[in-house]
């Protein structure tokens, strides 16, 4: 089973990524091949482009003994493991073009096993139409398996991606997973079927957000906004991602886990865009940190 | 007492930010007071310069009541508190002038109490007879008080100091002290003369560091090496150092402690200096973790 996952996980990274470059029209990925010692190992595919100015399509399949020092930061036991996942952070150029972010992942130790993963967008610039549109998709995903799944998973996107100590949110959200196991009510085939559908989604929905948004004409003042958002995306990274401090806590490899981050970010001391500005109207979406986008109709 | 103590670290953070903007010729530091809800506040100065890109010189006396939730990551348990220091980060314009920090703390807590503090140095560009330079005046700083305060805080710094995800030092390390108390030896009148030793021997250390570097000509490529560096400072800042992390997670000002973060920082995937360039020679310094500046003569 572990084989079969690990397979369908790394042919989505490549359909992915030959999407991408085929969306982007110049840039093309490099593959950056890694090993891990204790087993296992990974392939980093990193990309500079026309419109994607940096991004990073990561799989990974590793195993090995995880030791009780590491266990215990994941509230388990050691033990023999296997984890496989794709990871993927894409930084725009245009300040009107989302960042967005996609991860699925496969965790199995002894008896235990389960998913975790999800799809979030961090616009410089909310537009409503279009996040609207990125929670229609996403919740289709996720109704065509359970009822309530994109409402839990949406709930969990809000409280994840919080930029805590700037009482803002990193983007619109989206949907955020974690441990999915048979207490879901779905068996591991479904839940892979489930997982691989919102791997699936991820392209043609980021595709809509790019073809709505890459030509929109942008000026100095929407680049020093998009610099001084990177900023807040690199700290959320940094101070509060729980995957990003697990990986660098043990050791993992920094320069995958880190390809995340901006190509470029810009700390301004006590900066507030001016009122009634297109920067402050994102900012008090941001500081809302859970914004209804779906309401039920009455 | 404690208001003796904050009171010379409230005049300590003025005589230096007025010998800064003389040193810088330009640039003014401009005020932004603060309150804590729970007690107390700060001054936070912030300096846009010709020499400094960006500075701040922070000062703050908080107190009140320490919950026990917050306590505990202090390795304490709750109750009255005080608190008061000077927190300096430099980030200058010129990729040959090195980034500054310098701070000194006073805690106090029913029969308890410390300093903390310390200087330390990040050249973008290493270069050794400056780091030779720093170091020995860091020496005379603290042989002054104990023969094994240089030795004992020279060690802390470089273990503190350590991004360790990427195996290299932020810099060329300094002092650092902790819960430095009469278990030193010393009492509490002696060490808070120590601990504005430290505090007043940051500017002239830092003059000298200035006036030797800030006329030498630089082009783009050393700008850049400068922003990949800067990058790498922050990732320390936001994953490692432990006054961030501790502000951060209890709600302290964002905005005074991230102060600290570069003014631009820029993240490339897998780079690596050319062979025998003078970037090179710094990352391998860097790479040593601990380097013996001042070795005992035979």
């Amino acid at each position: 089973m572990n084989s079969t996952i690990a397979k369908a996980f790394r042919e989505l990274q490549l359909s992915i990524c030959q999407q991408l470059e085929h969306l982007d029209g110049v840039g093309k990925f490099k593959e950056d091949a890694w090993e891990r010692s204790g087993g296992g190992g990974g392939m980093s595919r990193i990309i500079h482009g026309n419109i994607i100015e940096k991004g990073g399509v990561n799989f990974s399949e590793v195993y090995g003994r995880m030791e009780d020092t590491i266990a215990r930061k994941l509230e388990m036991e050691g033990g023999d493991f296997f984890a496989t996942g794709v990871s993927i952070v894409l930084h725009p150029k245009n300040p009107f073009v989302p960042i967005i972010h996609m991860n699925i992942r496969y965790f199995q130790m002894e008896n235990n096993w389960w998913f975790g993963g999800g799809i979030d967008l961090t616009p410089h610039y909310i537009r409503k139409d279009l996040a609207i549109q990125f929670h229609e998709q996403l919740r289709k995903v996720c109704d065509a398996f359970d009822p309530l799944f994109y409402m839990n998973f949406k709930k969990w996107a809000d409280q994840y991606f919080n930029i805590r100590h700037r009482k803002e949110s990193r983007g619109i959200g989206g949907i955020f997973f974690d441990r999915l196991n048979k207490d879901s009510g779905h068996g591991l085939d479904e839940l892979l079927e489930y997982t691989l559908a919102v791997g699936n989604a991820f392209f043609p929905i980021y595709q809509q957000q790019v073809e709505a948004t890459h030509t929109m004409p942008y000026d100095d003042a929407n680049l020093e906004w998009m610099k001084f958002r990177r900023s807040r995306y690199a700290e959320f990274n940094l101070v509060w991602d729980r995957g990003t401090k697990f990986g660098l806590e043990t050791d993992g490899r920094a320069e995958s886990i880190l390809m995340s981050l901006p190509p470029v970010a810009e700390w301004k001391y006590a900066y507030t865009p001016k009122p009634n500005s297109l920067e402050m109207e994102t900012l008090k979406l941001l500081q809302q940190q859970s914004v209804d986008w779906l309401p039920l109709e009455g």
